[in-house]
């Protein structure tokens, strides 16, 4: 296992959660917590296996954590309720850190809230409806600045980890920055959502983004001109944790013997705020759309596929999904392979988001800028890459390193 | 998908199987005759993937079956046999072939027999066992001899299928090929299984082999020898088509994301010969043996990993595994994926078998001699390569692939 | 296993199926008249097993097949079909029945195909729209007595095998029997659907009704009150065959043992006719209601349950259900069991409509009439039975089948 | 659910454990003291559910636990190691019980070890391997006894929950009671085991026994023989919790539909001192004993069927078992059902011998004696009892309960 402290002169990077107290953020901040302090191995992290060794990645104890959040809580009670649900995050984990954990609270303030479809909204436990949405999106930078300032921060990286949003209809605001602006200033409500404001935020105040969810706003054309604007590097979308993660690295199985995928059915349930928000079927479809192009990629045919997902809350956080591949062989012999993946959701995505930040900071301090595709391998829908085969996504990611360690740019 | 035909002059190549009338020769007899008449698609063959496009790989119509057989049967009469067990191999297939499986079946001649194990022996229809080494031994190649004179074959080919033998107890006559074939001058039947006796044969025939079993006695380092003393292409050992083919495309993903495998517990069941085989435990041993290295090797750290297999007569050929992961995510949270695998093992096999005779030829056509390690992905165990992540063992494969179509030798 | 021959003398009994050619229809006269030949085992009937012995149940020799269809085709190419999508009904199996089903397929006849929705209409191959609510009717009815006539037939049964209908807006017209014939007489489409009609039929003819499909039309008020007029025997609806079977089988089970269930996820993908018509929302509607009340009625509290019903093309007849339940035990702790259920749909049905055929047969020679609780087993919604707990309906079987041996009446 | 408190007026039962520490034990002490206090509800209770309403119940408030134990422990200790492996028995569960926990523990004496076996004798923490056997034995008399004494109980239920003792080899002394106790006397090592001595020293105190583990020494003739002597109850053997349990459930649906089941075949993984132990091979051949006859009396004919159990230590007390059922339906079609399942073992097993103390305590105070059979669907084993079907063995305990309530005699 590689060290943990890789520079060598400590320095202070901020990490912004949009959606800071979900389940997957909490877990972030109380596991980069318990990492830091020695408490835990850093397991899940591809930034600490030996492949990434003299990468002068972020050293762990260094981060500082804040952001917005729609919901009141506080990083403990937060981590207790998620205890209470799954298991992870025991008291006996928890208590040496309460100190960390009010810290990092204190730099959670109140998010916003265009737009959000109804379901979202619904969680929310302030009305901030009322907010222009030029003046919301000025806050947030202001947050930003603040966050910066108060912590004295070298650097920060955004994250975008708010619940999975509805479509939004395409609008001629999102064809440029300067239209997306003018919505902003006329108040065009129908042509934001809260995605869409942060990422812009991130862009213009020149901190790299990731963005972790399946939210179509936050990559809009207009806020890819802001990040090249600002020279800001970014990344996303949905980050790539339990079933789609397998089926990315089973289905090149399939290509390589050419065995013919009939059927590929999967079939997910889950509890939680994530789950309740997913059986609202206008934010389920966002969700899906970014699990399903995946498989004709990667097998080179069009094919019968499906995702299904239903709320079942007695899971919480802990979701099930069974897949069903149905393929033909040597004389069109059929045969089937079933799995049956049980993750708990947050602890799978919370490793993914700090290996984020750290190449997204790593990107930034090496003067690059716009999407990073070595990242694809962390993306159910990898910004600007076709290539959906885990084992590929991983070369481009250890092409990178070697790059990296051998001092050329990208 | 590529073309099936290749070769721009028609070339007859022998296919010579030891074990001719098991399930899976009677599947590639049936199956290559099959494509070849334009009544089935290759499907499951990798030689005809795109990626195979402009490799002059032999033309499937060329190919001439023929083999060695311990028990009495022919191919029309073991394939409807098949057909009742798993519906594989239907009549409507076999009746535009009646005239080929015939051809075929008289190709096939009488094999050697010499200390095989209780199990294997007790399937032989005829007593063979009063034959001395040395006579089976040069029986053996001048069988070899005649099918191809009688045949007009271009060049041959060699397979061993056999049932999975007892480990041999380790011998001074298997360290050099001059102590082996002293013992088997002395007729020293404990220092031989047919496997040995086969591969030999094939050696000295300077016919590329191909081990397709996990039988150990076959690439000793005295019939290595006589490989590379004929200049002798061969690969093995233990084709890759089920439970192991899944292993080894799933592990890698525990690896790259630093989930740690805690047990890996694999359990199959078949029918058939081969279950039947595998009930006896010397047996299992051998075949127990080549799929448990692949683990450590992939994730790089020792774990509990198991392998179980029993006997499930109802089975036939329709191996089920069912594997169960238990893996620790970040913070050591416990999670779990278990699959199920369920195909027809010589419907599996067959075409793996197809796609190593095609690569074999290439490589002797080419002037290689010794294994083939770009084959690695074709095997459980494949020799001399430490390598069992299936995309890697596939990237040497293509790898290959572009070094033949550039014209560069290997 | 109890012998099959069960009558003293000879007697032919009709079995009418309603959606004469489906797969189910036909694995139903394919097997009775395999069994009745002797070239098949009686498997999967209930009424040749040991419990049974003694009952006068009706031999299956002499069992005689007829239908509506609104479909061309023939028992021979029917079974061909499904043959070639299933592995079932193999050519060995039907060449000795091949004048056996010519003969039951002469029997098969137009159907009727007043409003019976979208889906099911683009099924049919002739358009017999134009046909009055009236005219369908009384033809249905001399249908049934030809077929009588003309076959010599003692008795008849009739058996409603359509594909899943969507439900029926209430109507006045369905509250009384006279009330239906008006509407049928005013032509009142919106009223009626196919199942309506063909249950009216059988009840106004005195033939005991089967009704093994869930579509909610078949035993109205009206058509309960033509059945009680006749004094004829009916019982249904949608026969227990797959998923809902184990269910129904395992959920006593938590009963029994305290433990508390938490959700129950049920998922079911199939191909065919079936899974094309139950693709259509408001058919599946249908389907899903009557798979619902069950968990409920055995656990005996609400609990989180949820049947999902998705179209798999590539397999066919061959439907797959995954069921996930997750509980809890002792001091809140909770667990789980999944299931895996893989089997032919029609494969499972044909033994149970035999099954009730007989049990209808039965019925009438004895006298009885109105619904028959006793076959509460083999249904997934048993008219009038709030038992669903696949034991205790056992037990009633059982009790039944010990009344008529001592020659009890119901 | 019914209520807890069941006697006007408050008795103290004491339990007496044999295996005190054990993961399942532990289990009971913690979890009933739990409900006692209103701590948790009375899940996984037969005894508290409807069907058992207005039977004269043992008040859990009034059982006192103490026990026999080879290992060095205490009730919190050994708690608070089951919750760091499998998440049961959590920290806010146990922090109000610690009072009640310590005086449990207190009533812990050390146990003794005749012949138990290599694998369970190097668990043991201290060496009592020169205890005479007559000695051995009067001295669990005596502490049953003081026991009894000490805790002022009106009676007291002895519960066999040591670990699974290898087979012992058949010894004249078996045969009857005075042969046994000669071979006390004698000091015959080789014809007894731990089990046996508790057995023999319950029904030697009057005290009825719970034998819910496999080993087969507990109820010997000579010790049945006891019991009848004293006139106490006693029922065994082998708690059925997981997949000998769902096998009971399934097996009469493939019964009663006349399916044929070709093969069944389990397979068990399981960490903790129960699988270590189980893991040596004289010890598993006991336990799969036991879960083996139950499919052929079932089902009413001989069939395939494996039980396989390995150790999966990362696992702990959370036990997986995967099941395969091929069968055969109409016209021979074989199909497939598999399920998984995941439990806790103690956590099913701890209100089992709960309920099973609760009827043993009732059947004494109504002066029943010798074999209960009521409880048959209790045990993988029945005592004296050859039915398996779980639903049968439910409805025997529902007559009996209806009995109990009808106040009538056995």
């Amino acid at each position: 296992m590689a060290k943990t402290t890789k520079t060598s002169r400590p320095q202070r990077l901020g990490v912004w959660l949009f959606g800071a107290y979900g389940g997957l953020a909490t877990t972030l901040v109380v596991g980069t917590r318990a990492i830091a302090r020695g408490l835990a191995e850093p397991r899940g992290l591809a930034t600490e296996l030996p492949v990434a060794n003299g990468i002068p990645f972020q050293d762990l104890g260094g981060i500082v954590f804040g952001g917005h959040e729609i919901r009141d809580s506080d990083y403990t009670s937060a981590a207790t309720e998620i205890h209470a649900r799954t298991g992870s995050l025991p008291p006996e984990l928890l208590r040496p850190l309460r100190k960390d954990l009010a810290a990092a609270s204190r730099n959670v303030v109140v998010g916003a809230m265009p737009n959000p479809g109804r379901t979202i909204a619904s969680l929310a436990d302030r009305a901030l409806r009322h907010e222009k949405l030029a003046v919301a999106a000025e806050r947030i930078r202001a947050d930003l600045r603040a966050f910066r300032t108060a912590n004295r921060l070298d650097r920060v990286v955004c994250v975008n980890l708010t619940s999975t949003e509805p479509a939004l209809r395409p609008s001629p605001a999102h064809r440029s920055l300067a239209a997306f602006e003018r919505a902003l200033q006329k108040n065009d409500e129908r042509a934001v959502r809260p995605s869409a404001i942060y990422a812009w935020a991130a862009a213009k105040e020149g901190h790299p983004f990731v963005h972790f969810t399946p939210s179509g706003s936050a990559l809009l054309p207009a806020i890819q001109e802001a990040f090249a604007q600002s020279g800001t590097p970014f990344m996303g979308r949905d980050g790539k944790t339990g079933e789609t993660l397998v089926k990315s690295a089973l289905a090149p199985m399939f290509a390589h013997r050419n065995l013919r995928v009939l059927s590929w059915q999967g079939y997910n349930i889950l509890g939680d705020r994530d789950g309740r928000v997913l059986s609202d079927s206008a934010n389920k479809k966002t969700k899906v759309a970014t699990k399903d192009a995946l498989l004709p990629s990667i097998l080179g045919y069009p094919l019968h596929t499906h995702v299904g997902i239903d709320y079942v809350p007695s899971l919480h956080d802990l979701k099930t999904a069974w897949d069903f591949v149905h393929f033909e062989g040597f004389l069109g012999f059929k045969m089937a392979l079933q799995f049956t993946w049980q993750g708990c959701d947050a602890i799978l995505a919370a490793p993914l988001v700090l290996d984020l930040v750290r190449f997204a900071d790593l990107a930034q301090r090496r003067g690059e800028s716009g999407p990073m595709p070595h990242l694809a391998c962390f993306f159910k829908q990898p910004f600007g890459v076709a290539e959906h085969d885990l084992h590929v996504q991983w070369q481009m990611l250890v092409a990178y390193l070697e790059r990296v360690r051998a001092g050329q740019r990208v």
